[in-house]
């Protein structure tokens, strides 16, 4: 495996593989590898001839205030995962390399950045498209990987590369989870023992809410009184949100039938927790 | 000469001298060709192994009064044109080929697109952004080509280029002028012949004001007094704007040194022209 840090030593390294038309597969993290990060990139591995992994903590999609200086960082353990999954490339560029002097160009898209997350994060999904945008630009791969965690934030992106004719594929992975259920993150590191402990309530009360629906429950309020009851059993927690929504539009539904989708936000502690479950 | 109107069409078309490592030149116009136009399509004939010109009327970049509807279309015309200069592919996508349904990802920039057109003519930056975004990502061209007439938006469209990291080079073509210094433009056919007669000022206007600075004058507002009395010659016209400016930033300097840029904005009768010309 081979680390890059300038775009211009990307271009030279992959331009070989683009002349003799090998797939290239992608997967862009903020690094602070858990399984979830390894699933994509052993998927990749399997679909592409060239798998190129990004690292890159990004500014633009972190509010004042938010953990962009605690997010974890650890280039020498994200490296060894990334080589043992079989990575060609990681690509770790700098700040100053993504973002030059006079940076002001930036990527949007209405409706679906406004809800969910993005009414507790404003910005945080322009600064998403502005970078996956650029990285796009950037790696000019054939397949991308995200992950089904960030429910919003792969619908957000697939809606970008079909407007603005990105021209690759675009994978959503299934949500990696932990023995007790709690959804692999990143930001899991920020929770005491005890946090750690508790925040499992925030998956049973998925299940407990799909249940419901499967046993016949069709009114929203009753599913997410009940999940905001189950959550309620994380001490100091706060919820962002509990939504029951379509799974295009990520609109809240009142009734539930056909495709939706079960989405819930809250902080414990440091940590800003995210998690959601496929109602089919 | 193969007039393509699909971008599954397109990509099929390119994807050999893709593979084949050859330079693709690429002018994206709204159309209703003029010598303007053509210079840019012959400069891409010097420079490229294959030349695509596109033709778009883009409706992202029209507000509701302006010319959207009305904005000349002569699609046989410009197919003799482009041909008569060597382009090898024409593309005409249907508003509904670029603009799919449920479209909703818009590029847009800080500070540029809100000066000079930007003030008049809000949103249009992020429609010519968008829209050129998409081109660009579609016709993944080596070198694409814009004209100085147009000088806000190449400017905008290089900043855009560099922050995105599309990669490729972007050339500004001189601004091409009839016999009487007149800027061509497809809108100069909205003009009487009175009008078009008087038009001739604009460029005047401005040659007179570089004479001025040649001469030693360094008050913007001296020169702009002089140019705004010069444009009372063109009967019923209304000045949008008339600034001298910084070439980069496009902000208003008092003192005039330096490299700067004198542009101006006005309506006569239904046609909104611009013209501008640089002060080294």
């Amino acid at each position: 495996m081979r680390t890059i840090q300038t775009i211009q030593d990307l271009n030279a390294a992959l331009a070989p593989f683009r002349r003799d038309g090998k797939r290239i597969g992608f997967v862009p993290t903020m690094g602070a590898f858990h399984e979830g990060h390894l699933s994509l990139m052993r998927r990749a591995r399997k679909e592409c001839d060239v798998v190129l992994v990004s690292i890159f903590v990004n500014p633009l999609q972190f509010s004042a205030g938010e953990d962009y200086d605690r997010y974890p960082r650890n280039l020498p353990n994200d490296s060894r995962l990334a080589e043992s999954v079989g990575v060609d490339y990681l690509f770790v560029p700098s700040v100053a390399e993504m973002y030059a002097k006079g940076f002001r160009t930036f990527v949007d898209q209405d409706e679906l950045p406004t809800k969910l997350c993005g009414e507790h994060r404003p910005g945080h999904f322009r600064g998403v498209m502005t970078v996956v945008g650029k990285l796009f630009n950037i790696c000019r791969a054939h397949v991308v990987y995200f992950g089904m965690k960030d429910y919003q934030q792969a619908l957000i992106i697939r809606r970008m590369v079909v407007d603005l004719n990105f021209n690759m594929d675009v994978r959503t992975c299934p949500t990696v989870r932990e023995e007790d259920g709690m959804a692999m993150s990143s930001r899991n590191v920020y929770l005491g023992p005890k946090q750690r402990k508790d925040a499992a309530y925030i998956y049973k009360s998925l299940l407990y809410a799909k249940r419901m629906i499967d046993d016949g429950e069709t009114s929203s309020s009753h599913v997410i009184s009940e999940v905001r009851r189950i959550l309620r059993k994380i001490k100091g927690s706060r919820v962002d949100y509990i939504q029951i929504i379509n799974q295009d539009t990520l609109e809240p539904v009142r009734e539930i039938k056909g495709k939706t989708l079960i989405a819930v936000a809250l902080r414990v502690g440091k940590a800003r927790l995210i998690d959601n479950l496929l109602i089919q």
